[in-house]
């Protein structure tokens, strides 16, 4: 199956009624500061606060009644966890959660508010799919893959095809990579929607490994990665990096520092809650002002699921 | 002069180039947790980051050229010192702008990125108004009051005439009460362009003047005034004070840790940031559920400038 732009109308048209169509914000200041004609597309104010709703409702309501039966599974401390448990609740199902022991309250909050069945593991890979067997044996789910799966990549391209019926002659659209779901989804998007706008990506210098695979051509894994962008430490997978490699002009890596200094800006001056995975993009611009001068130029906020009191500005 | 229906309505054609129409959002998690159906006007949005922009929008485009020519003056710590600096900006004049010397980082490099021109004092009212005085001696700009003026009046009104233009059939619509100004503009608009809405007021019961003036049906200042909410510390005014005990219909007063829940939940729930005077409305809901039950009512987010390096969570 190749992703065409009919299956990603499909998706947008199917998950339609279950998602919000977020608004894009603009900032004056934020445009004088960076000299650029930002477009901000809000997935921070998406259900269960982040894009990942998108993907995990088409897969839900992409599934047969038989085949959703036994509910659906996936491992994850992060915001499909979250989408997947609300995409389950909706769809009249069950979501079997593996999460580590290790994972933010807040997280573990999201999936128990939506109904999901949380098995906890120990917080390292191995135990989290041992687990997720283990738990498949007993309840038989379907494993929904967090970004790896066709499904889960035309539901995120439905973002970038939103913003692009919102705000035409973009230039450039901006969106962070953690897996790739988003970015490839973003990038497919800007093909079949809007051709002329260049996708770019931006990461953190210290989960670089998209960077590594982009510009080795070959796929490298995500290696103890340490960046307080807690959404983007995943690798790359075998679906999404092909994309990726043929339709993303470029990757720009950036600072810890500037991903906190571009998250405090939003939230001073946009008066919105965006998770520091969301301000990657930002920080991409603002390390690389000459790149983005004068360009009209929209970004991919990505999520707003941030625990409140452990802000990145307030550790000292 | 009466703040007669047309008042308002030249104010808002008046205002509307310079001033955002603010969005109206919904949160069905808060929607779950309260039994009632609220609809949040987003002042925290607007210009300069509070409703305060288009009192002040109002009066600096109701003033000829020549009365503005000398530029113009006020005294505040808040908001209001904000919206008056960018307020001259846009009307090409000078705003001289009296603080006092314990004024917010943050609301004193607001005034300065509008090119307002502060002279710091001590924090005593007398301290205020005299070098107000001073200030104005030298200079002879036109003195600009936060609340207790009918332009400023009409102005903040145009907050809850665009809210019935989004949002018909409202119950009850909840406003924050300092100097009134808000509370004052809402319950005039809610007369002409809604008047089966009940307007309430929420008030912090450490500054509860307003809740005191209401009751007795006799102007209380406001003495040492204790709460997290600053914007709502100051005493209700000549004007702001009649218009309310003809309007309103109640004022509810809230627990400081009710205003801290209230405000969190808005930023965890509608990952918006909005101040804590901001969140008193909702607090007040919290409090007092069963009024509230089963009904559409609207809150009138006030403004989001808040001190992200103090939040009032993470004290401890």
């Amino acid at each position: 199956m190749a992703l065409t732009k009919k299956i990603i109308e499909e998706a947008a048209e199917r998950i339609q009624q279950h998602v919000h169509q977020t608004p894009v914000l603009q900032s004056t200041l934020i445009n004088e500061t960076v000299g650029a004609e930002l477009f901000f597309k809000c997935e921070n104010f998406q259900k269960a606060g982040a894009f990942k709703g998108r993907g995990a409702h088409n897969v839900l309501f992409s599934l047969s009644d038989k085949e959703i039966r036994n509910g659906v599974i996936t491992h994850s401390s992060g915001n499909h966890a979250g989408a997947l448990a609300l995409a389950a609740k909706n769809r009249g199902t069950k979501a079997y959660i593996i999460m580590p022991e290790t994972a933010p309250a807040v997280k573990v909050a999201a999936v128990r508010a939506y109904g999901g069945e949380i098995t906890f593991c120990k917080p390292t890979l191995e135990a989290r799919e041992s687990t997720l067997k283990e738990v498949q044996k007993i309840h038989h789910p379907v494993e929904v893959h967090p970004y790896n799966d066709e499904r889960i990549i035309a539901g995120q391209a439905t973002a970038a095809k939103e913003l692009f019926e919102d705000q035409t002659d973009l230039d450039i659209l901006l969106a962070p990579v953690g897996g790739g779901g988003l970015l490839s989804g973003t990038a497919l998007s800007a093909k079949y929607f809007s051709p002329s706008t260049e996708v770019i990506a931006a990461e953190p210098k210290g989960a670089d490994d998209a960077w590594r695979s982009f510009t080795s051509g070959k796929f490298v894994p995500s290696e103890n990665p340490q960046t307080i962008a807690d959404g983007l430490l995943t690798s790359l997978g075998s679906i999404t990096f092909p994309i990726i490699k043929d339709l993303v002009s470029d990757i720009l890596t950036v600072e810890e520092e500037t991903i906190i200094r571009a998250m405090k800006i939003i939230w001073e001056r946009m008066k919105i809650v965006v998770e520091p995975s969301s301000a990657v993009p930002l920080a991409a611009i603002l390390e690389n002002p000459s790149r983005f001068r004068g360009k009209k130029t929209a970004i991919i906020l990505s999520g707003g699921n941030v625990d409140l009191n452990k802000l990145p500005w307030n550790k000292e």
